[in-house]
């Protein structure tokens, strides 16, 4: 249905529209995550692609995996850093980032700023995989500290 | 290919990315707009969709049309308004807009301020259909004064 859905101001600073619902970013436990949650912006009936939109608390990270589908991403908001590979970079408010398949990578908000971004996917897509036990211990208690290129 | 693509500030305040083309929005004589440009940003191998940015200068607009498509669009950047069917509504900064099938719509730009937009595709859609002769002179002179229920 037609529709302008607005981005919804609370005082926070975070992002969230009317008739838009604020979701977990995966099930809690199935992966290392930190303050990090999910909003789908667009899933039109005649597309079969979605337009996501993810947002990292201050010092919080998405998972570090890998996908055969790649990443098509947009940061809206803020700032922090995107290892891609074994590579990190910064990354700041409209910055386009792309990420080929099969390719570890994982989304770091700045210790002192949030990180919002799209995400361009495909409404059917392959699970991530994730690094094996020990490389996720790793992970999760110092994100910085693993290396991707071993974690596979 | 893995890439970061950096938002290109060059003092206008329009926006542009590394290795990414400004287009024109259609045609010249093709349809009626004015003031704006297209820029694909992601428009990956494996997915069937395609992200796309518009521009339009202060006071410019895009082209009264419909088509079979659902429009899935995302205000990046400054304000302006939309045209749905009979309605106009402004429309800001991170405002999320649904367009139906066979529903006339137009995006304008504020006399003062330009007017960005994040559009979602399918790489296949159906082409735009246009007003007649007689609705679409109105619209390219005083766009403002077309009526969109009566222009089909």
């Amino acid at each position: 249905m037609s529709a302008i859905r607005r981005l919804l101001t609370d005082g926070s600073g975070d992002f969230g529209w009317q008739d838009v619902d604020r979701l977990r970013y995966k099930a809690e436990g199935s992966a290392p995550f930190k303050d990090i949650t999910r909003q789908v912006l667009f899933s039109q009936i005649d597309q079969t692609c979605e337009l996501r939109y993810f947002e990292i608390a201050p010092g919080g990270y998405s998972t570090l995996e890998q996908h055969q589908h790649t990443h098509a991403v947009l940061i809206l908001r803020g700032r922090g850093t995107v290892r891609i590979g074994t590579d990190v970079q910064p990354i700041a408010e409209h910055d386009l980032v792309t990420v080929d398949p099969l390719t570890w990578h994982q989304f770091h908000a700045a210790p002192d700023n949030a990180l919002g971004f799209l995400c361009l996917v495909s409404k059917e897509r392959d699970k991530p995989r994730l690094p094996t036990d020990e490389k996720r211990a790793m992970t999760s208690d110092s994100p910085g500290a693993v290396d991707p290129a071993a974690a596979g």
